[in-house]
């Protein structure tokens, strides 16, 4: 489902990475200031409260519009697409830039560990019963350079609501982190984590 | 250290949750878009290479400004504030709101283990010398919802360059997600993770 909010998003992605990228001068800096607090004050003029939460969509879907990672109207989601093989692998190719950094030109260990909980949990998720996270276990073999990365993930085995997973972030080919999880669906009326 | 970027990136973590919280129609999200335009192509006249990198400050600090959960010019950063008290233990209070949403009302999973990694890799960090995550295990208690968290971090023991230390999240003083983690400090001119 596309969300017409979009288009507006991504321009949000890109203004992060511009604000942290930028070498305009402080004249500058508060011309671009005014521009988005112009912005804010446009899209504040009606303002949901809460979080945009998850809707369910015409077709029975979920639209977890302001999710983290997947939002089409979250700027801090790359956003991730999640691709699933009939083999039942779970896989998304991710391009992370200069906002996702921890050492220097390098992906925050953490965003490594958001990324693999999303995905080693969406091999358990069930289209009415989204799974949340028990336990998460995290190998960094090297580092992982900002840039071109994949991510997959696949089911171990499952024992009635919990689903065992492992997975792996690699660069170029090579391994930067491994992980394993155990992720439950919660019955009725729990929220998933 | 004070970067004169960190109003506008203050103003820009204002419009990622204005981006998915609004409910204006699509003229005046179109308007907003316009000016979104603006600011970008003013802070693109001069734009870096690559990443923010970390950089020295003349106090012989280091300022990791594009940090994506410290970084004064990263919106993604909630910011995080890192205290340190005299027995050592690390910790922060943080208040995350939509932007960090994974399941309805509740912070990503994931989102619980950057903090974690960020807050546990912290414990061993030196001046001189970060330290990169080697393992990271979370164990998920209870779904943590948004709004103010603390985190809590602190060594267990540490052996040469390895330390190993343990954390938790709490929200209104329960724990919702507990961590343990081994984290190591590198030889010279290796990049931390």
């Amino acid at each position: 489902m596309n969300d017409p909010h979009e288009p507006l998003t991504q321009s949000v992605r890109s203004l992060i990475d511009a604000v942290i990228r930028t070498e305009v001068d402080s004249d500058r800096i508060a011309a671009a200031h005014a521009h988005v607090a112009a912005a804010l004050e446009i899209l504040g003029e009606h303002l949901m409260p809460g979080s945009f939460g998850v809707r369910v969509t015409p077709d029975g879907g979920s639209a977890p519009c302001g999710n983290v990672l997947i939002g089409q109207r979250n700027a801090i989601a790359p956003p991730l697409t999640v691709d699933r093989d009939d083999a039942g692998l779970v896989s998304t190719d991710v391009t992370l830039g200069a906002a996702y950094e921890g050492p220097a030109g390098h992906v925050h260990g953490g965003v490594c560990s958001l990324i693999l909980d999303h995905l080693l949990g969406a091999t358990a998720h069930r289209p009415d019963r989204p799974a949340f996270t028990g336990t998460l276990q995290l190998r960094y073999v090297r580092p992982t350079p900002l840039g071109r990365l994949r991510a997959e993930a696949w089911v171990e085995h499952e024992d009635g609501r919990k689903t065992y997973a492992r997975g792996r972030i690699l660069c170029a080919g090579l391994t930067t982190v491994e992980a394993q999880g155990i992720f439950i669906r919660p019955r009725k009326n729990r929220p998933a984590g």
